[in-house]
């Protein structure tokens, strides 16, 4: 089985203890994630081949953010050193009616400050068989963007299948910058992952039923969202991840997803969170296993919304989750019963 | 805006970590806090200038409580220092069907055994507009009575609006002296804060159709209650909260308000408790703010409401929230997404 | 009142902490406890003497075992000491649809490797009333369960009343091997305690109307069970819990009893679950407690059922709560108000 | 071997965490110990019987220390419930340059409140053949002073062995009030120990060749303040600690005896502290149990500074060392080579 | 007495707790500080009136920065608020042989990209008596360092006596740009603070005898080096702090300081060191207090010598001594007994 | 170049947290460790390919270990999974006067009770020019014993050098077997490492001039040593470490090594102690890459050396420092002053 290739930022996140506040915080937490990082450990998890391509600075933090990687089984040997240092976020958890929020602090980072001379896409690529990346990558710097833009050429030129998860992040750039620069990127793109505000963000595609005051959407309105997207970019996939957030402790999580005409639907999922974060990208992952796996369009969507389900009960970003437990929840296990 | 000075005991909390029992504990965390002093940083989070007068020993105990005060923009220059202690209490943090518990070792605090002449009230309410205490002060010793009474003289001379959450502490006083304690105070009083019980232990004042089996009381009969309260003391404003014990992780919330002759009644809030310890004073030090900054009785009610639910999710005391979250979440937005 | 004697294994558990994963943990947070030491400690807890009889090696793991057992107030006169280890099991805590998930590491241990010479039950049975033992005892080795034979005979020649937890684990032995051991042990006992799997899986009793996709029973189901128990063993008693699993976070939790001819069903609590190792475990000491305090049928059947309510609250395995808090459980105060 | 039954206070230490000054804590670490509690647990090391006799309220504090105690082997059941408090201290843990400190909060506690009719020593001296009690017991309350001597008096009817720490504290009494009350109940005591400070500050007995600058005092000096107190009070023995404080982290730690007209002195160890607190009495525990055990003279002398030696390396109050640890060290090995 | 100002750069201190590397840890110790701020904190300590400038971003970790400096007493109205970023530095805790290591992250920080305009120097010296800032401000950007001037001059305008911390940092600018700026500002100081190495790398000032090999100098050489420093520049105080490194675990620390015409040395003190960044910082903060009060030479220089020999023992950059505890040390107390 | 094997056990250890005993632990730091593993670790530091090779059971726990030693850059493909269980050890960290002590429990671990099929040594050996074992691995198990002979046979008929350090573990087996095992396997051993006792222990080989009651040994003793080891059994090289051990917190740390004839004695160093297991493998690991790196014998002995001192200063088995740290410490840097 070929492998899976991912590109883009690697930060340190900085939590805040327990449910305390940033402000009260003498200590804080320290893992490492990123969009597409998280997706590569996803795929290793699961058994496939998965190379994470960065650029990070010479320093022990960023060795050990390397190291853990490795540890987990994500080839790290394409992963460019040099600049001046690593993103971080702090984050503080929320509880209740109270939100987490997010201070983030990634400019001039290595990976926004890197060139196209950072990457060699051919020698990257060989033996790929998927590649994936993220809005936020594109969104770091124009060069980036351009560098996402070789990836992709590269990638399409192997045969290799690319998928993307729009993920637009507001701090990074317009919703102007954005829809200009990620149009270019869409039509490399074969599978689209979104969320209900993304397709509307970045590409002004909406329903035209939502309801302007809620953002509420009908399912049928997600159904012309996948269409129109389709339509636009020719994706031969989209999914879209969708999260109701009761609190900041419970939410419900489930998704769609629209391929060859057909649209699919998860089930839902009541999760108490112990960390959302990478919940979102714990779907890509598990969609582009299934995908890769052969598995059928709708078992493949309930392995992806069962992954992520797992991932909202995982500490820090990474989705330490294996095949058979996801396989168990998909199945229909969600019981908790403690396994002996 | 003039200040607000509060008035009372600082204490420190000793609670065993995480979900331990007392019998369990290696360790205590430790915090600061008691009811007027939340008040008072309740205030100063939202803007307001605020002042804290207590006594407390000359230790590095006492030291790091005040230092912490003033650190959240509390002023401090009026504590009295001296005496043999600082009341202390351990705290054991319930969970599900299991209840918190609370061992005071509060006798002999150096503010329980303070002397009139720790306290010049004159030169403390020097460009005050707000005067605040429970009636957990006046139940500390006779003298503390005496004090607060000497404050609230002194305040209603210089025209400070005096507030009062009646707090009925059954370890402290028996309801026959915190009746004759409080109806002697009550007259300097503007605003009176009370839950569900107070009014009842302290005063006897209770709705004709309280159903003695479950204590429950029907919206009418909090308004008898607050009518009554009104009719006996002349306060301008009493406010009562409403707390619904689901369990002990989680509980509803809300609360009632009845001035120049209209009741008010807020949203209800479902809360899974980090903190409750606080809750009630958040409360106060809300509406406290919204009335001085000249909202609407509905409005400061919602702003006040809003800003306990969210004391509920913070780790100590105080209410560590800014005018903002407040405002945002009585406005509507309790869903807990991340603020990015 | 005569004591109560539990026989069987005491393990070091090892626990990822907060909601880790195994493979996440740097640390692990260390608990004694064992099916029989965790009903000696409830027991001592309420008011009646206990022993506790175990074989552990000599080295200062288990010299601290002993002395919280000791500091818990139950007896430890009668533990052999020697052997080569100290039975382990390592335990992540689920989260949401995540199971709880074991890892044991107990064979060898000194128990299980303990010969009939080890004990002395003329000795250990001076002053006893009652004997208690659950179904992993014998389970550990041919030996044990020789044990265990051992000391059901000298309870009964001593008219000891003998209670029994079938408690089924499929890790230490077949359906067939405990089907075999414990009929011959059943003849002693005199109050059978067991789960809705336990009947099935050690004696093949099951209800008629099982149905068969869901493992679901109808009480009238469950009825039929203890009746043939009854019928076939004899038992005066014979009690049941039942575990709605909800989530990892949340479960339902009952049970009911049979005596005399007469069915007894107990109220149904919703856990927020901090700890439920040893909630089977506090179930068959409240029961071992009432009944020996001499309690009618259903309000036995309540104390044992709010009794291990509670311990579902409890950190680690033993069942820390008092007489005092039990009963006022028992008798309706669920609210998790602060006790102040 | 008869038991040995100790007297005091027992307290509760909250120390700050690592080197944080008692200004940065945010947790205190929580032991229990105090001088006579400290003593009857190196008692019960040794393999002693021990029964520790004092005071506490009825709380989850004090049952916790009671259960520690018990877990280590004394007996507690002597100890009277009730009253008010447990005392507490402070401890702020020095370095180098910079001296621990201490802040005591122990006034008002249930020892220090207690009555002559809260202990019944024909009863708790029963099978007793040595009682042991520092200087601080009597200091805590005239009510003390005389039960401390109801039971010297018991001792020394039933031909029980006493010894006295005299352990001068200067923040509890005056030398003057020390000098009168422990002048008196000498009478009843055969082994006293003291440190270099002590005989002075009680009763005014001083080596006629103190260096006034330095406080230094020679052998020769020791030797007078052994004799002195030997004539004067007609113990059979006097001990003396002898610790030379480097400075924070480093003590030198050695000691001396006279007895039967003979002088010893022991070796001398340089001290890397862990805690020091419980140093003294670990030195008082190893002498009574080296001098009940049948010890000669210079290997008791040995054996006790060897104890206490340990105990600086000991986390919390109490020497949590076996016999045979202390024989190694006292028999030369003091390599801290690692003992596979 | 009139107030210090001192400006400069406040940071984050992320270090990996205990002896962890940086690559193993997976949380980080958070404290706040920066030499400018130290010195306030000290003096603030002390008992002087002390504001500290910056320029900070308006988030929550700023918000924690300045209220903990506001707690510690100091002055923070005048802290503009704005700018990207805190800077940050990760340190990994040496021991023995192994070298503590620092990382820095802190370009693009809102002081180093602050302007003029953000600081009216004219309010800000309002009653103030001395000016003290370090060779590390000025090195932070061209703005800065011009900043840095406008202070000076306003400074000497109001005849408030500057002090200044050479501090070479190479990191930050180079030997050349650190000689041309300092020159600049050397004109406006009174005070100059350096250890062995700065008066070299910034002025090329060093003594004739200068070990080449060893860099050790002898006290003559130092004396050059003050002499040859007042000559250039027309200081009226030049202090030199002296620190041999044993190993990361043991420094020895002293200092010297040359004043009209006059050589004075310290004692010195061989340190355990629980925590060095800020030792240098601590001694500015204690000399120039001690000059302000009046203290005489040779007794500034002591107390300055023992503020920072005390700093080494403190957790963080803050030293959190007493004045009595300095003069306590200063005085001859090193031994570290405990103060109870 | 070529690449390094090694081939033993990997073990969990739980460590009591800080200074506690076990007996007082409710914790237990976990790290990974094992003499050839530690070996494997510290060459892949210096740049060396290394390969790891043992037998772990398939369980999280042996996840975690592995995942660890990948991301340090170790081969881990050649691990066997399947067995029981892994080996885990209890330490208790001593202090001053008190030795650090062990507890084992490994017996039945996985790679105990492997079999030679576990291990295809040709394919293992591809690629590699160095093997090292210690004298653990063949002490496990008659079978471990037998592999580890297949693997020197392997490994001499590909030209591989071979390594090995004695390390005899009294509680494995007795001198008599382990002479003759580990006779019949140093005939394929070039580099033979030992420690004072092991020569005499498993060979019976020791210096004339032993002093019987000190055991301490001349120079000229080792010489004799290692003359006699290279006379029996041919090795090129025979390394000895020296440790004495001042107490367990400080240790003085050299080595002594004898190659072509020739005796080169390196640095001796004073070590404060952080954590002293894996001393000697780092030694080990320092002298296979510095003799594979083709340095001269005296340098390859202080890079090994100064390797090992900094191990002593590092947290967990594994020696995290870089070739650039050795050599830094190795060329005379041990000032331990901060590296910015």
């Amino acid at each position: 089985m070929g492998k899976l290739v991912t590109f883009g930022e690697l930060m340190l996140r900085l939590e805040a203890p327990g449910r305390l506040r940033i402000s009260q915080a003498r200590s804080y937490d320290a893992v490492y994630g990123g969009g597409e990082a998280n997706v590569a450990v996803s795929a290793a998890n699961y058994g496939m081949e998965a190379d994470f391509v960065t650029k990070l600075p010479e320093n022990p933090v960023a060795d050990a953010a390397i190291a853990e990687l490795r540890g987990l089984g994500v080839g790290t040997s394409h992963i460019a050193r040099g600049g001046a240092r690593m993103g971080i976020y702090f984050v503080e958890h929320g509880a209740s009616q109270r939100a987490s929020s997010v201070i983030y602090d990634r400019a001039h980072s290595s990976i926004s400050e890197a060139e196209a001379a950072d990457f060699d896409w051919d020698l990257i690529f060989d033996g790929a068989e998927r590649f994936h990346f993220t809005g936020i990558t594109p969104a770091l710097s124009p060069a980036c963007a351009s560098i996402c833009e070789d990836a992709c050429r590269a990638a399409k030129a192997r045969g290799v299948i690319v998928s993307c998860d729009l993920n637009y992040r507001k701090k990074l750039w317009s919703t102007e910058e954005a829809g200009r620069v990620m149009s270019r990127l869409m039509k490399y793109v074969d599978i689209c992952i979104a969320n209900e505000e993304d397709a509307d963000k970045v590409f002004g595609i909406r329903a035209d039923d939502t309801d302007v005051k809620t953002g509420t959407i009908s399912d049928e309105g997600y159904r012309q969202v996948c269409r129109r997207l389709t339509e636009r970019f020719g994706f031969s996939t989209v999914a879209v991840t969708l999260r109701e957030s009761v609190n900041a402790d419970v939410n419900n999580w489930s998704a769609m997803m629209y391929r060859g005409g057909e649209f699919y639907k998860s089930k839902k999922y009541e999760i108490h969170i112990v960390d959302r974060v990478g919940g979102g990208d714990s779907f890509s992952g598990g969609l582009i296993y299934a995908d890769h796996a052969g598995m059928e369009p709708q078992a493949a969507l309930e392995f992806a919304v069962a992954a992520s389900c797992l991932k909202h009960t995982i500490v820090g970003d990474y989705n330490r989750v294996t095949k058979k437990e996801v396989e168990a929840l998909a199945s229909g296990d969600g019981s908790g019963r403690v396994s002996r």
